[in-house]
């Protein structure tokens, strides 16, 4: 019997299907440093134990992305190890904030089937959640991949494509308890800008860039035990290239984003995403956003803003797509997401 | 008077010599997370506070090969400064599981000498122990060393080479205090073989690669203290490159071999190991094992499994000597162990 | 409005002008370990917490120059987003240690302005103090660095250049509350010469060298949330290289001074400093030192020792000046600092 996990394939998956994933992680001070050292990443609230503390949090929790990547890479091994693409997200929702000493665990639905055409391939949708030690959920997602088929002649499954928020309202959104703005302090967070000053629409260009090394974008991704060989090994693709994760495209343009959007302190839902284009060592990644909504909530001095994340790598910021409808070649990301700012 | 070490040469070491070594380290969440983001370690025991006091322990503790590294680290000074090759290891021991907080110093007792025929070099052997801030034994090994003489004309010393022990018996293992595994996951383990399910002379390809870089070999090697040059000054050698420390080939290879054997999870005894050819940045590390033997322990729910762990950079699975009975020259590493796998 | 930090010009500093820097941070065993990874970092006080509390301390704090990053680096977007050149430092003070968990921010005083003949740029003297949680101040110094003037027609302002004092006596250290020296353990500590030990005029070759990467500049320079983009960013600069952030230099160099100076524990004064010459990836960074001046302290077996640190990148140890009064080409970095050793 053939002891190493090969994945699944397409037909390996049904609908309603719960899959635990593996390798429960506990997370540390040891964490965060390392997110700060990897990523541009000075949002205050997850800089300074203090300053969450006066946001009415115990302390600092790790990164909401980094939430996101330890959650997410668990789901690799049964999820999109003999992916062909990461097609999409939506209804990502942070629940709690994760905190040092905090174990996460990771746990998957079936959600939607769809054979495509060719009859080689299918699109998987899952509904990954991220758990602690006391099974409280601590965020959850849905993602889609197009996942390989072990054997063409399998029997398409029937189809079901789940019906999925285009994007989260803002009342679907989860506060953390206490969360508490109203002496938020804008000198500490680094701009001045709040909820108020930003307008629907409105666009910033984040001005710097991070040219990406190999060591770096491995040791990320390893760090949220993401093992997609791709990632890794130089000699899995004919050009002798490694694919950089996604989510290190992700973690860098949210943390060059602070460079207008310093008071953006937490993510709250994600309501889509794209990996438009590849993204390589040597490239050198920027990025810019867009304003696109705005919400109250009901937790004090606390507004909901609803951004477009994209990052590029060639061309310019605010450029996005071609005549065609098509992203152009050098973006990489296009994120939609709600952020939490002071009001 | 030199204010700097210039390291023992063979005519330093004296039959019964204690050295003990410098610069002691506490090690914390910090060194746990840097050796998840150096290596695709995901054993959950290692991973996981809550995984590990299920098995009986107090908390996670820092990797079995970290602790290794630790130790070794420390003893690079007084040993291997000048030494030409690291020639073989035996009787590794690990003790005490090492956790967070605890702070770590080596001592090394000198236990065999042997002049070279050449009269330029001798083999000196050590028994490194790794102590905790209580003074217990956390871990020992033995090792050897090719070392250059200072001055060729000192008299050779009496030949003493050491009796050690080809392998270890599985009762020579020190099993964790309190380790239980009766009620273990293999759902969050990863993978579902379980001790019963391997056969003495089964082999296992891990499947995985991973590109090395300068960075991370670097970082890891420094993070363990070990002050070798070769591995960071790329001036040392003529061909520019720098050696890659031998323990990152052994962590790599031990952190791919999750990939088919994720229930091995503790790493008990050391039995032997050959660093069979030089690793450089830019090479691909891939790794299989080979049971060599299978033993029960006392401890509930545990048994012993010893592995051949064989790390390769060129070649293919399975292969390890030619006709000449010498390494081929794409293998890195034969390493012998007992590791300790649910029943 | 334009959201981003475009960073101050020279017409935009008064003399009495107090900033208040961004981004407080909490500080754990992570930036511990990641200093030991991405340093050579051996001092036994801060790798081990039985050492620092054998010495006197509560724990071992991180280390001097760590804490002098952290609040450097807060400085940086409110001081040098737009400097053409860190030129001096003076008077710089480590006055408590910093621990785990402590919270650090920074303040800067403007504490002299001259606008260069030029008419173009000027140079901004600032005073930066880092306060902890508790509002003690941990560490101060003064840098002066040349700023862009935005609108070259802006009026210069009045001259005032600080009084600044070229060397710190050892009477304006501080020494930490309860170090005490006197059960000193130069064993563990890691070389026999003490404070006695060193001559005034004496120098120090440190021997080993480390070839720099980018991958562990970036993460370095990123670990302090030092923003300048021209460490990050490879099309900023004409040559495509990204300049090496100052900083990294110095903790290289203080790190490989261990070799000869394992027992020049503690930081404790900056008299002066000038980074030399840029370094960019694939140097190799070597250190000398020269015994400057010696004094004694009040503490129960401290010395204080004045140092210079000289790193290098090509030329040999003892270079440093040509005929011309200029450093030469291969040196990096000329620091003078006070450290304080077992007599």
């Amino acid at each position: 019997m053939l002891k190493t996990n090969a994945g699944r394939f397409f037909e390996d998956y049904r609908i309603g299907d719960v899959i635990a994933h593996a390798v429960p992680r506990t997370v540390s001070g040891g964490e965060r440093a390392l997110y700060h050292a990897l990523y541009p990443a000075r949002h205050a609230l997850y800089s300074s134990d203090e300053f969450a503390r006066k946001s009415g949090l115990q302390a600092s929790p790790i990164d909401d992305l980094a939430a996101f990547h330890v959650v997410f890479g668990k789901s690799v091994p049964d999820i999109s190890l003999n992916a062909v693409a990461n097609l999409g997200y939506a209804e990502g929702c942070w629940l709690l904030p994760v905190n040092e000493g905090d174990t996460l665990r990771s746990v998957s639905e079936v959600i939607g089937l769809k054979q495509n055409s060719s009859g080689k391939t299918g699109v998987v949708y899952v509904r990954t959640s991220g758990l602690n030690q006391r099974n409280e959920t601590v965020m959850e997602f849905v993602r889609w991949v197009m996942v390989r088929k072990r054997d063409v002649d399998a029997p398409a499954p029937d189809t079901v494509v789940p019906t999925l928020k285009k994007t989260l309202d803002a009342a679907d959104l989860s506060i953390p308890a206490g969360l508490d703005f109203t002496d938020y302090d804008t000198t500490l967070a680094g701009e001045p800008h709040r909820w108020g000053d930003y307008d629907v629409g409105e666009t910033i260009d984040h001005v710097d860039g991070v040219t990406i090394e190999e060591a770096e974008h491995m040791m990320a991704t390893r760090l949220w035990q993401n093992t997609a060989k791709v990632h890794f090994d130089a000699t899995n693709r004919e050009d002798g290239k490694r694919l950089i994760y996604g989510g290190h495209v992700i973690s860098m343009a949210r943390a060059l984003s602070f460079n207008g959007l310093a008071n953006a302190q937490m993510i709250a839902g994600l309501n889509g995403g794209a990996h438009a284009n590849p993204c390589f060592s040597g490239d050198t990644v920027r990025a810019w956003s867009e304003v696109l909504d705005k919400a109250d909530t009901n937790a004090p001095g606390v507004g909901a803003i609803r951004l477009r994340l994209v990052a590029y790598k060639a061309g310019a910021a605010f450029e996005l797509k071609g005549d065609d409808g098509k992203y152009l070649p050098g973006v990489l990301l296009d994120l939609d997401y709600w952020a939490l700012m002071p009001k």
